[in-house]
């Protein structure tokens, strides 16, 4: 089995009460707990039943691991974004990476009409183990990064934008198209697909690392 | 009247002695000609009744002005290509700007995974009237350069690429939703269009300049 | 740096306090500042926090600049819109044009289905620097337009129209494809990105024209 | 049953053996035959088959009537088109109205952008029973017309344009669309069956007329 | 000029203040008045202003004729719809035939799934000027239509339905493509249109009926 | 596992003499093999290596069983078309039943736009077990023959077609939102699939009947 | 006629009063009465005026025999889905089989992204008549059952999903392609359909077989 | 610089003389090179130009490195395929690896309507650092996959398919959706970038493990 990886609720369409049902289920089965897109009704009912659980309503996301203990992290994943409004993606990103056990940092504002924003924080760009790029309206950050980096990108396409951006379409067909050969992509708003395989690849590299 | 334009003729789906037989008409009406779309026959069959029309056989268009005196061509229109397949695109754009009497120079093959082969020409992006840039695949190169120039840059979608770009509509989305305000677009694979658009933009600079 | 423009904010997104606290900031910096796409809650903040800035509500924008000192706008700018729906688009577009200091005027409802009431004001078209078309539903008057001027006319597809409109999708498309060569285009209600395009196109008409 | 009716083949994946063999049949069934979408080889082997079979090779139609007697045809039924391009489909559609028994006339090449054009035939316009509208690209002209007459206006979208026109989505999207009230649409080049309905409504109109 | 015909007005998006304020100019111009898409708040407004309006809340429309006398109607057209849901738009086609003057007859939930039902009506078919049929879902009423009558039919496809019909697209693409060659399209849900249309038609035969 | 099941091969995309080793494998071990979407190549070749296998060139499919004797077949499946162009999916349909070892009949050319052509065979549709449609076009025969019959339908949209049809779409869409209740659909031109669930059916009702 | 069938109503755009007329009238004839897409204001409703009817709030659907006689359900049908959110779906499939009078029994949960799960129903899964595979997201389910059993299987596509699934029809189109032969399909959330259909098969079998 | 990385020539639209001059040039600046998408023609002509250089005409590559002395490849790439016709893209994704100096191994035709033939390989499936799924038409082997690792999964839909797989667009949607959480997903056909984004994965993973 997956040890060290929390059980993850997809709480959309679900009720306050059921979602509660199952965090303490879940609790009670020793595991540790994670919940992404969670409504407001759900939070608020969350924060009455599991007080010291973590919730990021920024992100949309509950956290309720087993231990209160700090834990050790590990890897080093970073998570940009080009505009403001792509942060929702990019904090339910971090928060998968944190439950997953693995350490994230974020830059947030560096779309590409503003090169040189983006290009003052190559150092960090390039010590990454992972580059997770959120950018909604024409996706074409995943693009530049890619050309700047020699590690994977996972491109993160958001429904930001108006008319022809079509929910994040745009973004999506942009990032699939990345002239940047290491750039993978997933679903729109699918910040914690990105997250989980992050968490995967950075794990790994820790790992063996470690094992060594 | 709209003097000092050439005849503009859309050779697309015309039988060769049909082409010829417009230019025929133009050249005894006293007009300049100029013919985009022009496929091998075409090409071959205007070459044996207007040997000295000059024929571009990548941008795929014939010129035919009524005078060989060399003449002033005015303004100044820089044409980028991201990539080396957007070359008959951005031909035929900087053919449509010499028949319209404006002064024109490319930069190819500085798609935005290379940044540093873009930022190098800096200057020269930055003396520009307009910009046009052509570009297929994810088609992230107007953003890039929509943050580096003060002028209006003019962004062709071209169809090269595979896949998800679906015949240009990925680079054109990519486009529309340009995060760079100063960034308009024309169809799929349109060189003529956006050069004769720049064209009219240079040629009222000029005039204006001119007859201060 | 880009002297004699605003900084602009877009604000759909945000929340009233962070859509102040920038436009708090910009002033500070002493920078003129203008803002679209403000809600009514927005709206109704900014009101109370900076009674002195002009407010659009059709256009749904608000303009700040530093000083309340009469400016002297530049160049020529027309823009028309094919129905009456269509004016807020329009205003969006009208009041960048004033924020980016050039001068511009409106003709409205001159959709190509009562052809008399466009041709009225033929002498009025052919005078601009810039035509501006803002239309939905069958998008069909920039390509008339087109046919009429000599300068360049850059075409906004607006989401009014119902059913096969597909929120501007077939106006969009009207225009990338319109008969008439120097017809340029931008995003679905992107009335910014027109007005600030046609700002850079006449602010260098002027400039030149005033630096001779 | 519908007397004075044509049989019509479709003559698109059939055989010219097949094809033939149905106006055999139909030819001793003592009915009049019209044929469209008729290609290269089906056309050979019919004029072979049938030498006095009338052929179009531009509108791919074979009109077969059982009596060379002269008709009286009727109606008054216009055909316009945007483009050159446009006349196969045109032909195909004055074809159709002609094997319906109903009179017609085309004036070609008078799209939106060359208002002028269009304007000089408005007399011609407004004595028709029916205009027929046929277009590609944007496909403006059924709006522009149908401000102009007072008949039912059928709009016929075509295939010709590049990129963005879609094979023909575009301009049908702007036909469906049309701003003027008295405008409706068939498929993409179905030149067919705008004439048969034209023929349907001008052979009502003057069949009162008569009868009175 | 149209003489005869309503002035009408698309009251979406308007304000009720708005809408009433185009209703009185145009009494006051002495012109007949027929407002579409009325929406609850515009209906009650208008119901105090003009209480001897007209109003269908089913079909949405304001009917305001200068004349209170009664009018006689000419022609003969048939609206038919698939299922009950198609009222609305059904409605908004029967209220604009009487704006116009056009006689009218409806017959509902006739469709092809009950075969029977439609066919008991075969007499009332044939004996129209134009058929009319509104249908949503798979649309498919109007090729059956189009093979039981001689005379022009419009398809009014409706928003009807779930999944895959994409708000109105499938019945438009089967209506398209109806197998009947008679058969003319408009926008979905645009069953103005189609009466206005029929109206034109139907008048046009009953004028030359009359004047004969 | 399923005794009585051909192995079944897609020849798409595969070499000729890849075919026939795949088609000889079977042969050894003593397996029913069918191949459909064998394209002429393929079936030239096979020809030569099998010549006792059963080619049917119209449903592009080829047929060899072990066993030359005569085979008694179970069930009673309908194939009806609503053109004739959809003959080829027919037959793939039509073989595919045979190869699975029941019994059927096709009916052809039974659009809806010529009713009384379908209703003539009513009682044979009301003795079907399955009824399998295959339309193109408008795709509307599967909605008016599931009103008719008692049993399920399989709805099978073909290609053929041009403009709106999409390559099979509009069928495709026709279909999926028939309003007769039991209609199922299945891939464009996959007359294969359709036959495969329709033997599956036919075979369940026979065998329980047969075992009784 | 079809006995034994229940007449079936859907609710959706109908008023409470409305749906509740329709019941009453089916009653009054003697017939067994089915609704669905029953919203919550209609289920009072129906609750006050038939408080006998049995109502499901998850599947949204309201069913009313006219004897409350327990009934013999014939056949065996098997109700799978790949979430929990696809709950509601499979409710108004398995309310639909009560009421065509088939038994059925569900398995709820049993996604592709877990195979354990699904593998462990495997003989319940191979002794069903049919197999109603009901899944969201990636709709990949039904190719996996579709290899594991010797039934016919019917997809049904759900509207449970984000992003990319566009409202179901990512889900629609893996179930139209999936690999396994025996797979058929409905319309987006078609619950209904795909329990009529079954019921039509089971019974078939059923009948044949009690018949014997 | 990327050091251990060839240099990528993307062959398509290049003629053979203008790839082999690429070629040539890399050569001699000493770099590793890769072509994809080389054509027949390209291929033969680089076959005369470079006998020695290494060719895969399945997956339609080249791969010339400079020294022919035998490298140690790293780490573990696994990938696996759907059908038998997705072989080509499977191709380019191996060679890619191989180029980018990473040991992998492939799966071929493990689709998931055979689910034993895939299950037979988990332990190999659960050794990788990586996995890579390639898969046309239903495109749910790599959710299937996901459920059954714990390494990251890149998903490569293939344009394999027919009809409503639109090109690879059904497979990709399925991806897209995943119902496993560790998929990424890259451009229809993009072998390449699959391969060249696991081989940053797994060159990260064995670089950290050797350095230890
Ligand atoms: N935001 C998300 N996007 C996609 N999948 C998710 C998301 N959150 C959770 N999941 C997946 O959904 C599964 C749980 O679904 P459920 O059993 O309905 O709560 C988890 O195993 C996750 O893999
Ligand atoms: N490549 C092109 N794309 C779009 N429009 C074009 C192109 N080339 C020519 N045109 C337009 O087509 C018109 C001539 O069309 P035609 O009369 O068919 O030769 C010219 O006036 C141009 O405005
Ligand atoms: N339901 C409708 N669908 C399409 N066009 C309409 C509709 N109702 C009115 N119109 C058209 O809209 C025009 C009036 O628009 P407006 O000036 O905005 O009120 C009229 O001349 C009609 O041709
Ligand atoms: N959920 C549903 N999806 C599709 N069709 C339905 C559904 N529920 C009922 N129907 C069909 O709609 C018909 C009744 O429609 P109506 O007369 O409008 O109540 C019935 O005969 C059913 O075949
Ligand atoms: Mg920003
Ligand atoms: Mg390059
Ligand atoms: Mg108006
Ligand atoms: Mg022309
Ligand atoms: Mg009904
Ligand atoms: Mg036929
Ligand atoms: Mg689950
Ligand atoms: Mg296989």
């Amino acid at each position: 089995d997956r040890c060290g990886y929390p059980e993850v609720i997809f709480a959309e369409g679900k009720t306050p009460e059921w979602t509660a049902g199952v965090v303490e289920r879940l609790r009670q089965a020793g595991q540790d707990c994670f919940a992404t897109r969670v409504n407001d009704d759900q939070a608020a009912y969350l924060a009455t039943r599991f007080p010291d659980g973590i919730q990021d309503r920024i992100g949309r996301t509950f956290w309720y691991p087993q231990s209160t203990e700090p834990r050790t992290l590990v890897g080093n994943v970073l998570v940009l974004t080009a505009g403001t409004g792509d942060l929702p993606v990019a904090h339910e990103t971090l928060n998968t990476l944190t439950a997953m056990g693995v350490q994230s940092q974020r830059i947030v504002d560096v779309g590409v009409a503003g090169l040189h924003r983006l290009l003052r924080h190559l150092p960090t760009l390039q010590s990454a183990d992972v580059v997770i790029v959120v950018a909604g309206m024409d996706g074409a950050l995943p693009s530049v990064v890619g050309g700047l980096v020699d590690c994977p990108v996972i491109a993160v396409p958001t429904s930001v934008g108006y008319g022809t951006t079509f929910g994040g379409v745009a973004p999506l067909l942009t990032m699939l198209n990345a002239c940047s050969a290491g750039v993978v992509t997933v679903n729109i708003d699918a910040g914690f697909k990105a997250g989980y395989t992050a968490a995967l690849i950075a794990r790994r590299v820790a790992k063996r690392n470690v094992s060594e």
